[in-house]
């Protein structure tokens, strides 16, 4: 275990930083900072921006020139040992001449993790990793997600009253709660690789699951927004309307069905043609039990052939109750207003085999606090106990 | 305006958190604390513990014995005019030559404010009136309603999941929250001159509704915990069990019922009987057009009859809801625990007519906070707004 000094603790807290500049805009890379230093002198700083353009590394290089030799440098993540679109990073060090590494976390990838590191030790660069790893790794919980699990990290957005409930019996929700609450919602979009919802909430909101520029609240809001998360609308029957808003939006919208009937298969194969000339794309995955898009095909097909990191998830309570029931939401967000909507409005979770105090959900709640006049929750589903025996003796 | 001095405020302050002794005994009698001082010492501190008992004023006197003459008096509440069990307060601060008397707040009593500064006026002492004057109406909600409005003060109480939920479908509710929050509902009960439930509500848990001295957490508890708040069981048909658990308890338990239908009133008359016979006290109220109790009369009816001024509401959703539309819920208190329980599980208020987010009920949120591993949120309904039209053109 090394000791880091005090020095090292500042320098690594600085890329970290750099690191959240590319928090809207890095996708489907991850957010990386880097920062270069000489005899205790910051001589270069860097982060990446976005896919195709520079790594943090590089960018710290370029800044540093000649300063780079003999410096150390400070990464968030562990170099980059392949050579994509920009080459390998941990060689670009080698040859800068640096003379120490410090790196917060390993790549999270098991099939790379460890190699850049190989690289630089084996030029004789002295690595020291781990320093402020925690932090590290919550600065990519969708990038490390996909790499860990192959499957999106799942964040719940809701919008609620202090009873509870996301819409009135209508389906009317808009607005539970006030501006300030909904800049937050723009900025999870921006920050997630993919938006999902049911058809029925785009259909009940015509949502347009799209960032817009001016409620971002960002200087660099234009730059964010011109990248639009993807739209995924689970959508079993092909009930999305062909004039839904969504559809002319920029950006792409998936639609994600199941395998129709043989009778439907005429209806649905020209759905999905109009849906398809509509702007949407049409994919079909396996059902569950339920003839339902089975959500942990949903969320690996995501991960693998769209890289999403974070997904946002902003529906109803039928699918979030059953996306909670799979065990597949990492975090909820829940915007409390303060107002009373009454038992004839809907509910967050359908949770159909919850009839008994035994099987409550349990949460863990980071934090609470004010946002505007609105109340902001983030908690996370603990570990359910083993499922209690519900046969009547 | 007098521009009181630091000296004021410090020893009002001090005044304000000897009232806050009596917080659990003084009923039906307000809080009430007494401070003082002579050549800026304090020579005299009192507090009204219980009713029968001593005023502040004279407890103060009495300590500070002859230093009272010349003396400056902070009284939190006007002090009284009427012989009571007592005698009147102001006759005492007369007799003991206090030289100037401080008070944070007149008696809400109209037929008697003002009375007892013009007694000490009279008696030319200097009267200085509204020090912490907003502090003072703190400590006596329910006696300042009852006196201004010949209501209660009605503080609801709920514990709730965080989706919005109080029970399961069931019914099933212990326990939702933690031994931190319920030890703060005890003492709710205990600073409350009466807790009041729906019969459906006592019927399902077998409520006992009282306080328990060893779940107060209070240096006093056993003092505290030998008056128990009056227990009021909303029950239109009579269906309390004769064997429910409230009605072993130390303590009264009315049962308020409206008048029997012709058919039902020998049934009526003997469960009525068999009630009392079993420890209740039956009274009969007017109905609404609903054939249930009318809940202002008995607001009213609890002020006057039974001196009430803080009302605990413990109940489920259908009286929750039919209190905070009669506009009769002043405080909330929301206990809100880690968990989830679903939309098959019973929500907070049942409020019929909202069906359009323009009518949803708005609230002020007043704190929110930790409790143990819960959340406590208190709040206020907003004043509502001209019930919109509900007419189709």
């Amino acid at each position: 275990m090394v000791a880091f000094s005090e020095d090292d603790h500042r320098h690594m807290a600085r890329a970290l930083r750099l690191a959240e500049q590319g928090l809207y805009t890095s996708d489907p890379n991850p957010r990386v900072g880097c920062v270069l230093t000489h005899d205790g002198e910051v001589v270069g700083e860097g982060f990446h921006r976005r896919a195709g353009e520079a790594h943090a590394e590089v960018n710290a290089l370029a800044a540093a020139g000649e300063r780079a030799r003999g410096a150390t440098a400070y990464v968030t993540l562990e170099p980059c040992s392949h050579t994509g679109r920009t080459g390998p990073c941990a060689l670009a060090l080698v040859r800068a001449g640096v003379a120490r590494v410090v790196v917060a976390m390993q790549d999270p990838n098991p099939q790379v993790s460890g190699r850049g590191v190989a690289i630089l030790e084996d030029a004789g660069i002295q690595v020291d990793t781990g320093l402020l790893h925690d932090e590290a790794r919550q600065l990519n919980p969708g990038f490390i997600a996909r790499m860990e699990t192959g499957r999106p990290f799942v964040r719940l957005k809701m919008a609620m009253s202090l009873d509870g409930r996301t819409a009135m019996g209508s389906g009317e929700s808009q607005w539970i709660t006030g501006p300030d609450a909904r800049r937050q919602v723009q900025r999870l979009r921006a920050r997630s690789s993919a938006v999902l919802s049911g058809v029925d909430s785009v259909i009940m909101d015509d949502s347009r699951l799209t960032l817009r520029a001016a409620q971002l609240g960002l200087d660099n809001a234009e730059d964010v927004a011109s990248r639009q998360p993807l739209r995924v609308i689970l959508d079993t029957h092909l009930r999305l309307p062909l004039a839904a808003a969504c559809l002319r939006e920029p950006g792409r919208t998936l639609v994600v069905t199941v395998p129709g009937d043989v009778e439907d298969n005429g209806h649905a194969a020209e759905k999905c043609a109009a849906l398809e000339a509509a702007g949407a794309e049409v994919v079909t995955l396996g059902a569950n039990a339920d003839g339902r898009v089975d959500l942990a095909a949903l969320m690996a097909h995501l991960a693998t052939a769209e890289e999403v990191n974070e997904l946002l998830l902003e529906t109803g309570a039928t699918l979030a109750g059953a996306m909670l029931d799979a065990g597949l939401i990492d975090e909820l967000w829940l915007f409390m207003a303060p107002t009373l909507l009454g038992t004839g409005a809907r509910g967050l979770f359908a949770l159909p085999g919850l009839e008994r105090m035994a099987d409550q959900r349990r949460l863990h709640i980071h934090d609470i606090r004010a946002v505007g006049q609105d109340f902001r929750i983030i908690a996370s589903p603990l570990p359910t106990s083993a499922p209690s025996d519900t046969k009547v003796p």
